[in-house]
């Protein structure tokens, strides 16, 4: 009997201000890297209730998108989606938003 | 000239297995509530490389989504959908996923 393979599925897409941009860093592998905050506030359904979402996320970004970052600056509206992960082995209930994509939101 | 309206994006899409399950409670407006806990792992593609996610995340069930929790029990798989809120006004970085949809992950 062929093993149940399941397909794990992390996706978050998420809209809302870029508050901050962190200096962006180059890991020893050439990579780079940058964190920014992002500031969300939504009207969201719950249990048949309008109820506010308030947030501010950080957003780890990584390669090409450090790249893309340099157009835009604190107070432009985004839109991100990745996957989320904790911040660190020590911060594990703190979670970050991991980009797969990053654009503006006109 | 319409002042430009943005719809917000604020939608988590998770799968994982159910590792505990709070008690349910009423709300003084007579809305059932229960937190559930569930584990996440996952491969996940970053700037071209593939890594791991791995966290545990509190997911918060109202209304009839608590009656449908009663048929899950800790080990289940599910995939829950929702919107990400601080878990509290006090605990504002600890991220919960509210849920809108509770499923079976056969």
């Amino acid at each position: 009997m062929a093993e149940n393979v399941f397909v794990e599925q992390n996706t978050l897409r998420i809209s809302g201000i870029l508050e901050k941009q962190f200096p962006p860093r180059v890991s020893p592998a050439g990579v780079a890297h940058q964190d920014i905050l992002l500031q969300h506030r939504s009207r969201q359904l719950e249990a048949g209730v309008m109820r506010e979402a308030r947030l501010v996320l950080t957003v780890h970004l990584a390669g090409e998108l450090v790249g893309q970052a340099r157009d835009f600056s604190p107070g432009d509206r985004i839109v991100v989606s990745g996957f989320l992960a904790p911040a660190s082995y020590r911060e594990s209930e703190k979670l970050v938003l991991h980009a797969q994509t990053l654009n503006r939101q006109d």
